[in-house]
């Protein structure tokens, strides 16, 4: 059988979330392209921005995403945004994921390329992040976002925020943006039969990598008071090493500690199939199991 | 979202396991055709018969399956064949399995279309089998195929046995063809720490149908002396209704009145994404979830 079609998805944030007309013709570009497909776009009017989410061939993806961040560099104005969520950008993030039979590495170069392409096209600077960063030091998005549009100009005169395309110098109204590769991440909640919330703290700080636990989950706890609850509310930034399963025993085997029960969990969002086919292989204890046996692979090739 | 494309599996199953060529031009209409994928076939020299797997668009699928049955029944002469299974026609067995976005009437459907090209176009007899029967007596491909292809002519004569479709007499040579429906199978073995194939067996019937245990289980007993283990053998075969965690659980738990542990499981063959990921879902309790969650989903429709 012939290697499969390569998929990537794409999830770029563009700092307007208010007016519907913008919205609309930033995302445009991404509606019926040969070779992408356009899943979804969520505008926040508290924070000012919406996130798209696009999957597809990796040519195809990268071209629609180029000419996106073009028309969002047209019509928003950031020296006239207000927002709640930071942002340095019209086109503020630029994450591409690895879906199927692609590398991390091919990712990486994929975001490359894109942020090349957007420098060279439109005059705005581009930050390779998380792991397309070029240094440590932008791997984290937060610190490279740091200041925020406002700060940038300055930001960027410092010889170590060079940055990755363009010059130090910030596009006058859609600033600068960052463009890289990372892992899908899986948004998954527990439920806790407790309403006090200090425990779900301390489970979370137990289990989060901050605080000692697993590499790949970033945790927190949360009241869900209509239900007299608690949730460990997380992010598992790479499920292939901290699975699902791992989070939910981790989670229950420090309840006890507290006398509290584990009443379920929840997945918010899109889930690779992969995270919870190997948490069946988990419980099951297959063996000899691989993802070619699942028959719906065979239709994505 | 528009509803997503239909795909239906189909496993004809032809009589003929030894002569490659013969298998080659059986299996040629099901190569390269547009909506339709072969995805396997496995020759048995002892059964004297092929099995081969294909997926796709159903009328796609339903036109290539028609035309390899055609195939068939020019290259296999049924008065010379031998083989231990029992088989009753050139094209044996022709059973459509639903996918994704269809339903068991809209296979039935297909499965009756297919059985009526075929009779009208080489005047093979069909009997509609499994979810496609048109009489109780039908449902049970064993009971369809009681007297094989040398018993067959007799058979018809039967008014309790008249085809389905086409007159009551055999292909001189291709005899009969059953045509039917059925949900996928999940073939899944169950290891036991124990080398006693009695208490295989035992547990084998206490939870299947025919025992009085899961509906939709079929188990025997098998002993795997090069490991000095046993297993419990199953076809799980409408997994929507008895599930693979069900069936796991319920082996587990007769076990311990053996004092014997379950040491792990396996799937043999293809398995839909769904089955397991409903086990997963078991396990960690998972609320409010939906297949749509599932990223591969959106790469499918």
């Amino acid at each position: 059988m012939a290697a499969g079609k390569k998929i990537v998805q794409c999830v770029p944030n563009f700092s307007e979330g208010r007016d519907f007309d913008k919205i609309d013709k930033i995302v445009s570009p991404l509606r019926g392209k040969e070779g992408v497909k356009l899943l979804n776009y969520e505008a926040d009017k508290d924070y000012n921005r919406v996130v798209v989410t696009v999957i597809g061939e990796p040519k195809a993806v990268k071209n629609a995403v180029v000419e996106a961040v073009g028309v969002a560099s047209e019509v928003i104005d950031m020296t006239k945004h207000e927002g709640q969520h930071s942002r340095m950008g019209a086109s503020d993030v630029v994450p591409f994921i690895p879906i199927k039979n692609m590398t991390m590495t091919e990712a990486i170069e994929l975001a490359k390329e894109t942020g090349k392409e957007i420098s060279e096209k439109y005059n705005i600077p581009i930050f390779l992040y998380e792991k397309a960063a070029t240094k440590p030091a932008r791997e984290n998005l937060a610190k490279v976002r740091k200041g925020q549009f406002e700060g940038m100009a300055e930001k960027l005169k410092d010889p170590e925020w060079k940055p990755d395309f363009g010059e130090a110098k910030i596009h006058p109204t859609a600033g600068v943006t960052a463009v890289g590769a990372r892992m899908p991440l899986v948004a998954y909640n527990i439920d806790l039969d407790t309403d006090n919330i200090e425990i779900a703290n301390r489970i979370a700080r137990t289990i989060r990598h901050s605080g000692g636990g697993y590499r790949f989950i970033k945790a927190g706890g949360v009241e869900i008071p209509e239900r007299r609850i608690t949730q460990v509310t997380m992010n598992l930034t790479d499920y292939t090493k901290t699975a699902i399963y791992r989070a939910f025993e981790a989670v229950k085997m420090e309840a006890k500690r507290y006398g509290v029960n584990v009443l379920g969990s929840e997945i918010v969002g899109l889930v690779p199939m992969e995270a919870l086919i190997d948490t069946a292989s988990y419980y099951l204890g297959l063996y000899g199991f691989s993802m070619d046996k699942v028959l719906e692979t065979s239709l994505m090739e």
